[in-house]
C-alpha cells in the first residue's frame, strides 16, 4: 500500500496546482507508472480543457498499456465539455487503476468505477482518501449540497477587534498576513461582504500579489442596494461584482449598477437579503468556493444560518479594547458558553506577528445539544 | 566563551527550580567548577534561607579553592538576613567568578563584583545576561520601579470574546489550558481581580493541581466593598486575601471582612480604586509578580493605566458572537488601529485545541507616535 500512496500523493501535488482555477469542476491529478517508472503525469486546470488523466495518458503514449494510471478522483464516465475519461483509460490498455476517491455526486459516484472493472481492468480505491477529501473540500460540498463552501476569514486583535470605535482597521495584522488573504483570494471562486464594508473601507477585493493571479468574484450583500457608484467594487474591469438585495432595493440604482456593468440579482422580499437564496445562486452558477471577508454583522449572519463550512481566523498580538469597537462576530450571540461555536481540526500557523487558526466549525446541535440559543 | 555559557545554562535551570517561591528574593542558581568538574550547586529556593552560592560552595567543600564558580546572578556584598556571599567566596579561595548578570538595584549594581575584584578574585560579567535577565524579569522591574510585575492573563474565544451575553464563562479554554493557569498562580506572588470578577464567577484564586502548589497572596480591586462575606475569596484559610477599596468602601463591610481574617486597604478617594497606590503598597510589602486575572473592564484599566509589563492571552477556537457579550479588553479603546498596543517577542503555544499568545505590551508612546488615545 505504501507503494501506492507515494504515487497518489504525486497525484495529489499536481491537482493542487490547479487550485482557484478549475471551477466548476473539482482539482484532478493523475499519474503513469509501469515497473516502477514514471511515464507520465497530468493535472486538470481549467473546465473544458482535457482531464487530467488525459494529459497523463497523452505524456505515456502507447506505453500507457499495461501501466497503472494514478488518479485522485474517479474517472468520469459520461460526455460532458470532453469524452469519458473511462472509455481514453480502456483504449489505452491500462492494467490497473488506483483511485484517490469516488466522485461525490451520488447520482454518478461509483459509476466510472463500475465502468473500468467491466472493461477488465483491475480498481483499486481509497488510497489517501482523506487527502483527496479535503484537497476538493469545496467541490465535494458542491456537489453534495449544491451550494458553494464557504471560508470565513476573520482578522481581529486578541481582544476580538476588528476596527477600532471610528471604525478605522488598518491595518489589524502585518504584512504577511495580508498577502496569505490575497492568495487565499486567488484560490476561491468568490469573495464576500457586505455593504457596510463597502462603505467603511472602500476595498477592491482583488489580488494584488507580484505573482500576480487571477481575481475571484466579487459578491455584495447590499439589502437595499446602499452601494455607491463610484466605491472601487462597482469597477468591474478588474473583476466582475455581482451584488445580492432584496426587493426593498431602489430599482433606479439597480438600473444604474447594471449600466455599469454590475449585476443585481434580488433574493428575498426584505429587509434582509435571504442567506439561502443567494449560496443557491452561487451554486448553480457553478461557485464550488466563497470567501467571506465580512465584518460583525455579515459574520454573525453566516454563523447565525450555519452557512460557513471553515474558518480561517487571524489574530494580530495587539489590544484595541472599548466597548464599542467591532469584535469580530456581531449579532446576538450564544447564551451559554457550551453553545459557542467551535472549530474542529484546528490548526495554527504563524505569519509574521500575527496567528493564523484554521478549523472547521461544529454547530451545537451537531454535538448533541438541546437547543441552540443562536438559532433563536 | 561556549564553556562558560554551558555552565552557566546548568545554573540558570537551577535558579527556575525555585520559580514561585523566593520573594521577595529572585531566583539565582549557582554552580562550582574546577577543571571541567563540577563540584557543586546550588539556588535560592527562600527568603530567609542560604542563596545559591553558599549552598553550591557548601557542597564543593574544601575543593571550591581555586574552582570557578558559577552565579546567575551578582553576589550579594551586604548583611541581609544572611551574611554576604561575597565574603563567603573569598575565604574559600575561589579563582573566579563568571556572573550572568549584575544586581538591578541602582544603589548596590556592581557593587559584588567590584568587592570580588578587590579581592584579587577575576569576575567575568555578561554570560547569558538576556536569560539571566528574563528569569527575574519580575525581580527586576521590582527592584527598578518599586512596583509589581504585572502579567495580564486573558482567555477569550476567536471573537475575544470572555463570557456569554448573559454572563457565562464555563469554559471558554479547554483543561489542559485551566491547568496552566494554576501553574501560573503558583508562579506568581498575587493574582488580582476585579469586584465584578468575584460577583459573577465566585472564583477561588487558588491553586489546583495534582502536584500541589503554593496558593498566591488573593488582591480584589472593590472601590465600594461590595464583596459579598460568604464568597470564596474570603475565606482565608486558603490564602491571604487584600482587598483594596477607596475611602468610599463601607466602614461596616470593613470591619466583618476583618473579623473574617481579609485585610482591607484604603487605595484612594474613588469614585475609582487609584491603582498607582495598589501597585505602590504592593510593591512595598515584597509582592514581585502579580497576575492579573480581570474582566474587561479591571483589564482596560490596566493597560490605559500602562501597569501591564506581560501579557498571556488565551485564545480558545470557537465564536461566541453577540454584540452585548463582553471583551477581554473593555473601557473606551483606541481611536486609531495604529494606537492600540502591539505585543513584542511574541510566542505562540498550543493547550490542548487553545491557543496561547504571550508577549511584552509596546505602549504607543514608547513606539514614538505623538498622542495615545488610550490616555483620553
Amino acid at each position: 500500500m505504501n507503494l501506492h500512496e507515494e504515487w497518489m500523493r504525486l497525484a495529489l501535488r499536481l491537482a493542487e496546482t490547479g487550485r482557484g482555477q478549475t471551477a466548476p469542476n473539482p482539482m484532478v491529478g493523475a499519474v503513469v507508472v509501469k515497473e516502477g517508472r514514471l511515464l507520465g503525469f497530468g493535472a486538470h486546470l481549467r473546465a473544458g480543457t482535457p482531464h487530467a488523466e488525459v494529459h497523463a495518458l497523452n505524456m505515456a503514449g502507447p506505453e500507457a498499456k499495461g501501466a497503472t494510471l494514478y488518479v485522485t478522483l474517479e474517472p468520469c464516465n459520461h460526455y460532458g465539455r470532453t469524452p469519458p475519461c473511462t472509455e481514453r483509460i480502456i483504449v489505452e490498455g491500462v492494467r490497473r487503476v488506483v483511485v484517490g476517491m469516488a466522485d461525490p455526486e451520488p447520482l454518478v459516484s461509483g459509476k466510472g468505477i463500475e465502468r473500468l472493472r467491466q472493461a477488465g481492468i483491475e480498481v483499486i480505491t481509497g488510497v489517501l482518501e482523506d487527502e483527496a477529501r479535503k484537497l476538493n473540500e469545496a467541490y465535494v460540498h458542491h456537489r453534495l449540497h449544491g451550494r458553494p463552501f464557504v471560508t470565513m476569514k476573520t482578522a481581529a486583535t486578541l481582544d476580538g477587534k476588528i476596527a477600532t470605535r471610528t471604525g478605522d482597521s488598518r491595518w489589524v495584522t502585518g504584512e504577511e498576513a495580508r498577502r496569505y488573504v490575497h492568495r487565499l483570494r486567488r484560490e476561491h471562486d468568490a469573495v464576500m461582504v457586505a455593504i457596510g464594508t463597502v462603505l467603511a473601507d472602500r476595498p477592491r477585493l482583488t489580488v494584488r500579489l507580484p505573482e500576480g493571479g487571477r481575481n475571484p468574484l466579487r459578491v455584495v450583500v447590499d439589502s437595499r442596494l446602499r452601494i455607491p457608484l463610484d466605491t472601487p467594487v462597482t469597477d468591474v474591469s478588474e473583476a466582475p461584482t455581482w451584488v445580492f438585495c432584496t426587493e426593498q432595493g431602489d430599482r433606479d440604482k439597480e438600473r444604474r449598477l447594471r449600466e455599469r456593468g454590475v449585476e443585481v440579482i434580488v433574493a428575498g422580499e426584505g429587509p434582509r437579503v435571504d442567506l439561502r437564496a443567494v449560496f443557491d445562486i452561487l451554486g448553480k452558477r457553478g461557485i464550488l468556493s466563497v470567501l467571506a471577508e465580512g465584518g460583525s454583522e455579515l459574520n454573525a449572519s453566516l454563523l447565525e444560518g450555519r452557512w460557513v463550512q471553515k474558518a480561517v481566523a487571524f489574530i494580530a498580538p495587539k489590544w484595541v479594547g472599548g466597548c464599542d469597537s467591532p469584535s469580530a462576530v456581531g449579532g446576538v450571540g450564544a447564551e451559554k458558553m457550551a453553545d459557542s461555536i467551535a472549530l474542529r481540526d484546528v490548526s495554527v500557523e504563524r505569519f509574521g506577528e500575527d496567528v493564523c487558526i484554521t478549523g472547521y466549525p461544529v454547530y451545537p446541535e451537531d454535538r448533541g445539544s438541546e437547543t441552540c440559543s443562536l438559532e433563536s
